[in-house]
Formats: structure tokens, C-alpha cells, sequence
């Protein structure tokens, strides 16, 4: 175990669901509440320590939720006086507001990093297509959109921007970063008027899921073909005809990691600079 | 069709959800945000009438959340000026803020009387028995709940209160109102950290179902024998041994009606004063 201020450190990883409705992100910003501060808040307590730093897997903007956000903090061991890392979890379940749930605790295994060890990223954008039949109970995490959706259209144009590519057309793109990513899953489903897609990546650039679900919704409405989507990624740079839509519908839902045994090699992998193909 | 302030009137039912949670309840109060207010205000906007009046199946308290909440409303055939039905919900839609909808909208049939001509109500209460596993975007209906709870053995105390029963051991007891009640279901299920009771009745007093949940949670923690409920429900009046729990868990899932020609049959013997049996 690496040391921690000195001391023997064991690293955690936390395993962290959120309504983001009232928090300004995942990242800690002055004056704002976001995620982080309230999760290094609970955690600086429960553990009587000064301060705790979390590397988060993925940080979500204002407004975005998360039911399967992972990061990762390392502690003296001392502040676990004994105790197994569930019990953290029981105790954070009581200090932290309850917009924000620490699910899981756990021993990190060697070599994880809750950042560059993870594999891919699963977001959900979910939208109800009526908005007359919106559920009131779960309108802070799914989006009303006044017209319907052809969710059979948003398919045929989603399957072209499947692969690696250069998502420069959907992303703040940010000097000397890539944005090369590994699109493995973009797929619209539907019950009743809840329509939901399902996004996978290795990793997404800023604003990415929301300007991709952006683009396609103009498709499932009739407004622009099937090929357009694939049209506006050849272009290459960022497209003012695609709409970043709002961080409401918005959930990552699940960081994948490899094996145990792959965690220090993909976190290599994942620090080195991506070239674009 | 009725007259309407001298003029040809229509009875609209109108199915209607709601987030309770910054409601005073359904039932107008001078000076509190109400469900009923904020329906009764979108309709006389959207109708240009100078008020509106809306008669309920379910009253439910502050907190309480519905998903098939069922009102009806006589208005003049005239406000709706040629317009189907199905326009005013969409209307509505905008009119309304987000916490409540409705969404449906249909011309009432003959003898229909949300309240009167009612045969069922149903209400689901959720609890989440893992508060570290709690799901912050369904916490505004889901209870968390500090104790594990078996709900083989609230299943087993619960299946001794269905029936018609003087329910006086569960309610506020109002003066000259009986407290006779047909329980028809009474059924708890688990989904993971979820469970989730199912409660059908004719109808139900004040803060019956909530105490009656309140009792089976004691049970479920092994805080008392199973066959207690029971034993409360033979004392027949008030028991403070029992706890009438958070309005948080619990939504009116949907209101029952009999065939359209047993409408008004049904609506007078609901009005009828009911004798204890």
C-alpha cells in the first residue's frame, strides 16, 4: 500500500449515486456545491481526517445524475481504526445530504485507478415524448420533449456513428487534446412514452452524449434525414446546427473496469496521448 | 348534460399525477399550495372561466403523491369551443408546473362521479431497507428505512387485515363517520432494496393506509410478533402503539370504476352512510 501522509495508506473505492438537479457538477468549484465537496465533506468527517481528494471516473456537469459514478480516495489506514469499509458506507449514508449516496465501499484492488484503470463510460438519456403524460415523480431525471420521436429513425442514424472517430463535431474541443473516442454502443429504445438511449464509450468529451442525443433527435422528429448525424461527424469540427440538449435526461450509470489484473496496464494505456487514426 | 351556471354543461374527468412533495396536499387550504389550487387555476385559464371546481376520489394529505389520481369538473359546453378533450390536457401541459399533470382529459360518462362512483383505490408505499443503497433519484417517493425488513413476515401479519373490518384502530376517528372499511389486498413484494406494499380498499380513512404500513414495519424488523396487527385491529379504536409513518413512500397508483352503467348506481350507494357489520 502506498502511504498517505506519511503514513501506510489503503486506497477505497466509493461507488456513488447522485441527483444532480441542485449541484453545480461533479467537480468542486468555489462557492458552488458540487459532488465532490459534499462527498470529501462527509468522508473528511466520518474518517476525522483534515482533508480527503477524490479521482473521479467521470465528471459530470451541472445537472447530470449518476447511479453508477466510481471514484477512488486514498486514506491513512489508521482512520479506519479496524473497521470493515462497509461501515463507511452506513456512516456516509448519514452525513451526506440525501441527494448524494455513497452505495458502495471497498478496497480498491492493486493497480485501480477510478480514472484512467476504467474501460468505458454507460450513459442513459432518457426522454418523454408526451409531455402531457410526463411522470411528475420522475421529471428530475428524464426530459420532456414536446414533439414525438421516431425512435426507429434515431437508430438507423446512430448505427453510422458507432466506431472510433474523431467527435471534434460533437465536442468544446479543447487545445492539444484529441477528440478521438471509441463510440461501442448508441442504441434508442422505448416503453410507452419514455424513450430511452443507451451510450457506451471508452471515454466522451465534453458535452459529447448530450450533443450526439442532440443531433438525433432532430432526425427522430422528421426535421433532418437519416444521414445527417454521419454527415456532421465527416465534417469533423464543431457543428452550430447540433444542439447540446439539456443535462436533465442525463444518467452515467455504469463505469467498466478490466480484470484486476489488466487495471495498472489499462491506466498506462489511458495516460498516454490518443493519436488520431 | 347537466346545466353549468345556466348554461349546457359537460363533466370532464381529468387523470391526473403529482410529485406531492411541495403540495399541501390535494384539498385547497387559504394560503397553502395545494394540488387542487393549482388544477383549478390551470383549468380556468385554459377554459377562460372565472373558476373552476373540482371534485376528487382520493383527498390525500400533504406529501402524498399520486400517479392515478381521478377528479371530474362541469363546465360549459361552450369553454371548450368545438376543441376535443384531448386538446385541454395538452393545454393544460403548459399551464401547469412540473410537479403536477394531467394526462388525460375525456368527456365524463353519464352518472360518472370521481368520488362517488368509485369502487376501488389503490396506493402503492415504497421503502428502500438499505439507506446506503437508497436511490437519490427516487428519493422524493421512496422511503429509506434504517432496518432490514422481512417481508415474508409482514406478508403473513398483513394477510389477517384483509377483509371488511372496523379499521378504528388505524385512522383518525371522526365524529358521526364510520370507520368500516373492505381491505381487499394488502401485499408486500421485494425488488432488490426495494419493498414495496400493495394496498386496495373500497375506500380508506384518514392515515389508514400509513398507520397500517406503520404496524407491518414493526413487524417487518422483528420488533413484534406477527399476529399483532391482528390484535390491534380486534382493540378496534385508536392505538398510539402505532406510528403513522412519512407520507414520503406512498403514491395513489389508480382509482377503480364499475361498468359505465353501474355508475350511478354505485355513486348512490357510496353515498349512503355505511353500518357497521
Amino acid at each position: 500500500m502506498a502511504p498517505v501522509d506519511g503514513q501506510v495508506g489503503v486506497r477505497l473505492r466509493l461507488d456513488v449515486s447522485y441527483d444532480g438537479t441542485e449541484f453545480s457538477g461533479w467537480a468542486s468549484q468555489p462557492a458552488r456545491r458540487t459532488v465532490q465537496e459534499s462527498v470529501e465533506a462527509a468522508l473528511a468527517m466520518a474518517l476525522r481526517l483534515t482533508a480527503t481528494r477524490l479521482t473521479v471516473a467521470g465528471r459530470t456537469d451541472a445537472g447530470v445524475h449518476a447511479r453508477g459514478q466510481v471514484c477512488h480516495v486514498d486514506v491513512p489506514l489508521s482512520a479506519l481504526d479496524g473497521r470493515e469499509p462497509a461501515w463507511l458506507a452506513t456512516r456516509l449514508s448519514r452525513a451526506l445530504p440525501d441527494d448524494v449516496r455513497v452505495h458502495r465501499v471497498s478496497v480498491a484492488p492493486a493497480g485501480f485507478d477510478a480514472r484512467f484503470s476504467a474501460a468505458w463510460r454507460r450513459y442513459a438519456y432518457r426522454i418523454c415524448d408526451d409531455p402531457a403524460n410526463a411522470d411528475p415523480l420522475t421529471r428530475r431525471h428524464v426530459l420532456a420533449w414536446p414533439h414525438r420521436l421516431d425512435e426507429t429513425a434515431m437508430n438507423a442514424a446512430a448505427s453510422s456513428l458507432v466506431g472510433e472517430h474523431d467527435f471534434g463535431a460533437f465536442c468544446k474541443r479543447r487545445a492539444g487534446a484529441t477528440t478521438v473516442r471509441s463510440l461501442s454502443e448508441l442504441e434508442w429504445s422505448r416503453a410507452g412514452h419514455l424513450v430511452t438511449a443507451r451510450v457506451v464509450a471508452d471515454a466522451f468529451c465534453h458535452h459529447m452524449v448530450r450533443a450526439l442525443v442532440g443531433c438525433l433527435l432532430v432526425v427522430g422528429e422528421g426535421k433532418r434525414p437519416v444521414d445527417w448525424p454521419a454527415a456532421v461527424l465527416r465534417g469533423g469540427h464543431h457543428d452550430s446546427r447540433v444542439t447540446v440538449i439539456p443535462a436533465t435526461g442525463l444518467t452515467l450509470e455504469e463505469v467498466g473496469y478490466p480484470d484486476d489484473s489488466q487495471l495498472a496496464t489499462r491506466a498506462r494505456q489511458s495516460r498516454a496521448p490518443r493519436t488520431s487514426t
